[in-house]
């Protein structure tokens, strides 16, 4: 029997990362980066608790690792005025994210997925524009300018140092067990904690070296966005339907 | 006659910034930034010395101003470590790079004129892929990858708040006054001065709103880079020649 995969997640305690640890649990070993809330965990999970804007602790969180789900981002609160949540973004979701590939990279760990948004898009979405993971960028928000700062990153050290990257637009993940909502037909936004969990699963298991941008949705997004490259690349096709059946 | 424009020209000690004082002194009125070099200046020069770095001084310095040219960058001596480098890229062209925009946009600054780089683009030249400013991006270097936030950055702000942008790829800059050169046909790097500073002026003069992605590269690069968008956009083409005549 071969060795689980041991995975360093960061964000651990958001949405994302507490649907991983549900579905990804009996398939891989982890190691948990929390920055402050620590939620309960089990035995055999390894904890950190640092702020990914650290950069050895990044680098030492990155030793012995088969791969790197990097999720953390900067949360702000309803009242959080612009200027302080562009910081935020800039130390969390950028100085972090640069902080955790180059400590993949320091380490040579081979594969990265990296948790994007269709916000990096969003110009196209609010025009009525069809895209896939191949357009050049149209960031809605500063946070959507941040995500592709990652994925620029993502596809330096893919090119640079043969890592495999993987940018997952992540759109509306509400981290519940359930496999069917109801969207305007074709205009799902919705993703499912299994499909989410499936997409990152398919992404540690494809042949490496890969570099993929997907947007990572439940069936029925078909009128905005091309899910076909996560399928042809890591044969990956969503499970569970965000809209009602035609 | 109407008034002149007053630009605010961060990184205008360096090579980029020192040919835009010579060439467009007698069609607009400067604000230049210094970093702490300060070379001579004319008398009518406005003068402000301060790291790119320091958000509260570029909110100042935009004040008043009809277009920011932003050309500060991190510039490393050859010993630099990685390590180092990659900080000094992150303090200055990316946070830096945010403060120029966002004090841009506070004081309704309706242009700004971005220095970006064809290492934005760079894994595409090394395979020999011709480019033009529509596609996605592909990094070879760290500055590269801060270059390509810069245009996501860019982007950002034309489609969010109608400001006019222009990002400019410049390679091979000497800062001479040179119109000829020799390179093998078609595969041209180099920038002469004066077509530089025209394609500045270009963008300066051009309707508003636009966003463009410009290879800035004199005649022969053809093999490389498409320059037809920068004709079709701003009227520029280059009339210097890289590379000797067919």
């Amino acid at each position: 029997m071969s060795r689980r995969k041991k995975l360093f997640i960061t964000g651990a305690a958001g949405l994302v990362g507490s649907a991983l640890r549900r579905y990804l649990r009996d398939r891989y070993d982890f190691r948990l980066l929390f920055h402050r809330t620590i939620p309960e965990t089990e035995p055999d999970d390894e904890i950190i608790v640092s702020d990914v804007a650290n950069y050895e602790n990044m680098v030492e969180a990155c030793e012995g690792v088969d791969a790197v789900i990097h999720l953390g981002i900067a949360i702000s609160g309803k009242g959080t005025p612009r200027t302080r949540y562009n910081q935020m973004i800039m130390e969390t979701n950028i100085q972090g994210t640069y902080n955790v590939f180059e400590a993949a990279r320091i380490h040579g760990v081979p594969k990265v997925v990296f948790a994007s948004t269709n916000h990096v898009t969003g110009f196209y979405e609010q025009e009525g524009t069809r895209t896939g993971g191949d357009v050049m960028v149209r960031p809605d928000s500063m946070y959507g300018v941040s995500k592709a700062y990652g994925e620029a990153l993502a596809r330096h050290y893919h090119d640079a140092f043969g890592m495999s990257c993987y940018c997952l637009r992540i759109a509306n993940f509400p981290n519940t067990d359930e496999v069917n909502r109801e969207y305007e037909t074709g205009k799902n936004r919705w993703l499912s904690s299994r499909d989410c969990s499936e997409l990152v699963h398919c992404c540690l298991e494809a042949p490496h070296p890969q570099f993929g941008i997907f947007y990572a949705v439940s069936q029925g997004a078909d009128l905005k966005w091309d899910l076909s490259n996560a399928k042809q690349l890591v044969g990956w096709e969503p499970q569970d339907r965000g809209s009602p059946s035609p």
